[in-house]
């Protein structure tokens, strides 16, 4: 995962499937306003359990836009990054098993399909419950991400994880004390906020009764 | 707040100086990989609890990128949004008091000013305390968020609050039991993910002392 070479950055083109950007107008008590924003994909998320272990079920990746917002402005105008001054680790993370809903499945499914790719547990769908819904993000995109809770025995186990196609993630377990030390350090922490939340909500919910 | 007329979508113009988009092209483990991102300021949000009535201090706002997830697809075609079909209250939000980092001056020090501006509570500098800094986003865009708590009183509050220029934000109080109801239902909340941490960093660290 830590072998990063030849990092540039290009304009956008204008047909990217990813970042649709755009600027909306719109008139708010009497005043003209606007706001510049994006389409995004939907998503789910997935604190997975594992009971067998008393494991907390995590994804480690690369993510280009941390590792690129860890690079000075200065250095952001070289033709490339250098990335023995900036190393890969610096856009690694540690998040929920997660993906965005592409395809014209049910949330469940897709949570379900998530689990399994990136971190090798076929779970039954009926083990899936869905906690709570809320928006990725609030200025530029305004998504709706759904929350699923999961517990998982080694038995489910029955693939590696670790993503499809290109994708390069890495599944990590931590224990609840593991956890409970890494929430209550300042960071700063490679994470999204859902994950913190994740952690906290299981901390607050369930945590409990797996403590021993 | 709710008076929403005349919202449009056009092309990003190139000069936006809020969503800056590219493409970043990286090799990873050998393997060619481009990945397509924004530019976006690093923020700072705040916790504000206010002991003298014992409530947990939100923001509401009309957000432009929520409301327009909202309208389906067939009437994004529309030259115009219907907004008596789609009204402002689908774009409301419900967050913690924040703000971008886009001034020379230190992270406290901007949270100060958007407790000031936001809500109206003039806090001295030393109460207010770092707790956790996390990545906002870890897709498109993966700038830091450092989150703040501090403790405010009635006579702290100097001014109305509502933002600056042509900023349309309500402050909202909402008590303990209030807040634990909250976030103990399944949503759609109209919140991001760092609003949902904070209010369970706030039960988990600091309700206790404060239930009646």
């Amino acid at each position: 995962m830590e072998d990063l070479t030849r990092l540039y950055c290009r304009p956008l083109p204008s047909d990217s499937p990813y970042v649709k950007p755009f600027r909306c107008h719109y008139t708010q008590g009497g005043k003209q306003k606007d706001w510049d924003m994006l389409e995004v994909h939907d998503s789910v998320a997935i604190i997975i359990f594992n009971v067998t272990r008393n494991v907390l079920i995590f994804v480690k990746q690369f993510r280009p836009a941390i590792y690129y917002s860890c690079v000075l402005p200065v250095d952001r105008e070289e033709d490339e990054v250098d990335t023995s001054k900036y190393p890969a680790s610096l856009g690694i993370t540690l998040e929920m098993c997660a993906g965005i809903v592409d395809k014209n499945k049910s949330l469940h499914e897709i949570a379900r399909e998530e689990v399994l790719e990136e971190c090798g547990y076929d779970v039954p769908i009926t083990e899936l419950h869905k906690i709570i819904s809320y928006r990725a993000g609030v200025g530029v995109q305004g998504s709706l991400q759904t929350m699923f809770y999961c517990e998982v025995t080694d038995e489910m186990k029955t693939a590696k994880g670790g993503g499809v196609d290109d994708e390069i993630i890495e599944v990590v377990e931590q224990s609840i004390p593991e956890v409970e030390k890494w929430i209550s350090t300042p960071g700063p922490h490679n994470s999204p906020p859902s994950c913190l939340f994740a952690v906290m909500w299981f901390l607050l919910n369930k945590a409990e009764k797996y403590r021993k």
